[in-house]
């Protein structure tokens, strides 16, 4: 059975929802990483707590300032991860923050649209080429063939909801920014998985299902708990591989179509 | 035969390129628009002299200012349009205006991604918000059954560079945010489809060929010319139905996948 061996893994938004239960469960693996940097946008503020208390009883976990609609904000996170692994790559970036709002055709505007392509698609982009170096040196040093998440990967948190194919519950929510900024998150991540191959980097979109987070219950109760979604992820992540190298996938290892 | 008969058409980014085609070739129809709304950012400058031209020598034609970029210079065309059509709708709304820059994932920059997304995404998403109440009206008035160019119409002018499936040419020219804003653009399509396709408003993302336009030959030689491309173009509009509605196609009406 495949297992996640990576050494490092970095979790953008990862105070709460999915961010914050993928820290968790990685913590309660026994192959668990050596080191986990969790991010966010204010580690010194009142929703940080959670991640705080967990970072207090593990010393894995290193808690990292990052704003992903701040490129300054980017890089010094990266210096500082780079400073921590000492030499050593990072394994397993996850692009996880992310922002929604529920405009429709009819309510979105100019300034709302920009605000939501800046967390989720610019920063996750930012983000990817700000850490490449470290990604590049823990494929260089892995002594493993192939692609896989403990290597070196960038997994991409997408949506069905952004899939142009099945506009996953348009008639519940159209939330058209987030859409439209999952679709281009997956054009990226499909060019980053085109321009990374030879660095032998796996580049993934995954979609984590409706969950049962503020995000995922802002239009109506999600199906899925955290707890679920994020166990079903973490086997995912074991078992990705170089035929899954660019493409979107859901928290089951699924194919999703575009 | 099918035939395009629109009674009015507006055309963005129509001072040069596929727009300033697209406007030509409209006035040598037989069946052509009444009234053709010529947009384009600077409609004083000098590289508006072809349009002028043009202009000067049609009656049908009336040059626009509207700068994608600017949600208020939107505003003011579509209230200008608006007079001019007194009191009817407009049938055909092409959102050609883009912008390329050729940037990878090692050059591209946060603010280079934004600038691309606000002229490629979110102003073709402004646009279609402000013309609606023009295209509701044509729609209403349209005899018509179905869906049709003729009728109620917005077209998207993507690109198969936006294909998540395909990524066409990304050995040849990465332009990483212009992929990411045509896929969103893509979405966006899909989205106006499913929002107004109760007021019978035909939504289609269609992809021009690789075009000799200073656009299209920004990498290299491109292997269509702009005659070709928006000859083939303009007989696709004729042939467009409601079985196209939210879909993606190239200049000959050939479905791309997404």
């Amino acid at each position: 059975m495949a297992v996640l061996k990576a050494r490092s893994v970095l979790v953008t938004g990862s105070n709460r929802g999915i961010g914050l239960e993928l820290v968790r469960q990685l913590l309660e693996k026994s192959n668990r990483p050596e080191r986990i940097f969790a991010t966010c946008r204010e580690p010194e503020g009142p929703r940080a707590q959670k991640l705080k208390d967990l970072a207090a009883k593990h010393k894995e976990v290193e808690i990292v300032q990052l704003d992903t609609a701040e490129p300054s904000s980017i890089k010094s996170a990266a210096a500082r991860v780079s400073e921590q692994l000492k030499g050593t790559g990072l394994n397993l970036l996850i692009n996880n923050a992310a922002t929604l709002n529920l405009n429709t055709l009819d309510t979105e505007t100019a300034d709302g649209m920009a605000e939501v392509f800046k967390t989720n698609v610019i920063g996750p982009f930012v983000v990817g080429q700000a850490f490449l170096p470290l990604l590049r040196k823990a494929s260089q040093e892995s002594p493993q063939k192939g692609m896989s998440c403990s290597k070196a990967a960038i997994v991409n948190i997408s949506s069905e909801g952004g899939s142009i194919t099945n506009v996953l519950m348009w008639n519940m929510v159209q939330a058209l920014s987030y859409r439209c900024s999952k679709a281009a998150l997956n054009m990226l991540t499909k060019c980053q998985s085109l321009g990374y191959s030879d660095d032998k980097i796996l580049c993934v979109a995954l979609h984590p299902g409706w969950v049962q987070t503020d995000m995922g219950n802002a239009a109506a109760q999600a199906p899925l708990t955290v707890d679920q979604s994020v166990g079903a992820i973490l086997n995912t992540f074991a078992h990705l591989s170089e035929k899954d190298n660019g493409t979107f996938v859901n928290w089951e290892g699924k194919a999703i179509p575009w």
